[in-house]
């Protein structure tokens, strides 16, 4: 089959790859000033993207937040456990069954191509099947010392290329990669 | 006390944070093509220390090599097990033994400031004690999917700042990171 989309990353960790620290929370994303309120690239990222993939926690984390539903672009939420999504979220969240391949090959049936990947299980689950082409890494500079990792276990080892990286605030580091064979 | 001189990491992960890999191997070090041996700024780096602190096991390992002894200036060899530096390498490298902070006061007390630390084990030593200044990261652009980690576990986070960030080799990405408080 001819792989017809393209799936992205963008994402921020710690200088020790945790996307969450020990306890689960985020409160080292904030140890950087950003006066201006820089969004780091995002808004640029998301206006090449179709589509979101993610997974049913990153979800739910989002709807537990307290802000008007934050995407313009359809959300594929993956989930063997959700039944439906609840009444307030349909017509911009729907549900995503099944081997990520068929998930894929739906996905881009609808049209939507450029997808943003999202959620730290999600994005494993997407890397070890060698299924992300592109990843766009903030690295906060904190030295977590534990908490729930980017990147997880691989069978097979795979080859990526930085096509660029820049110093964002005067303290993080932001770098593109891109899959190479 | 006051502090007399600053510690230095010079050192190559995979994408994922790996050293090494799940069988002690640093093959994907070579994974980008190098015709031209770039050094990858380590002349540059190692020209501005005064003296190298290492673990025994990195010892042992640079000694194993079939190579003339690669540093031109002192060595000190951490490590409660060994007796003493083998004959042979005697006027190169030292013996140190102790809690790290005498260890460098000692060194220090030599005239030597700016320190190298390398190995992995030492250095996530000296990060459980705060005792690292800069450390310079090269990225190799390879996911592992395990192996052995620069990072481990710490008591508290600890904060650095990126001060540049370069893409070498068409491939790679170094970044220097410097402690904040």
């Amino acid at each position: 089959m001819k792989k017809k989309g393209t799936n992205h990353i963008f994402i921020a960790t710690s200088l020790d790859g945790f996307i969450a620290d020990k306890n689960g929370n985020i409160d080292y994303l904030h140890s950087i000033p950003n006066p201006a309120g820089d969004d780091m690239g995002y808004s640029k990222f998301i206006a090449r993207m179709d589509a979101i993939i993610m997974g049913r926690t990153t979800f739910e984390t989002v709807c537990s937040f307290d802000i008007d539903w934050p995407y313009t672009i359809p959300v594929f939420v993956l989930s063997n456990t959700l039944d439906k999504i609840p009444a307030n979220y349909r017509g911009n969240a729907y549900l995503a069954r099944g081997p990520l391949t068929e998930v894929l090959a739906g996905i881009h049936e609808q049209g939507f191509h450029q997808l943003y990947i999202d959620g730290g299980k999600t994005i494993q689950g997407f890397l070890q099947e060698d299924l992300i082409d592109e990843m766009i890494i903030t690295t906060i500079p904190t030295l977590l010392g534990g908490g729930f990792p980017l990147f997880g276990e691989l069978t097979n080892t795979l080859q990526y290329k930085c096509k660029e990286s820049n110093v964002l605030l005067d303290a993080a580091v932001q770098s593109r990669f891109v899959r190479v064979n």
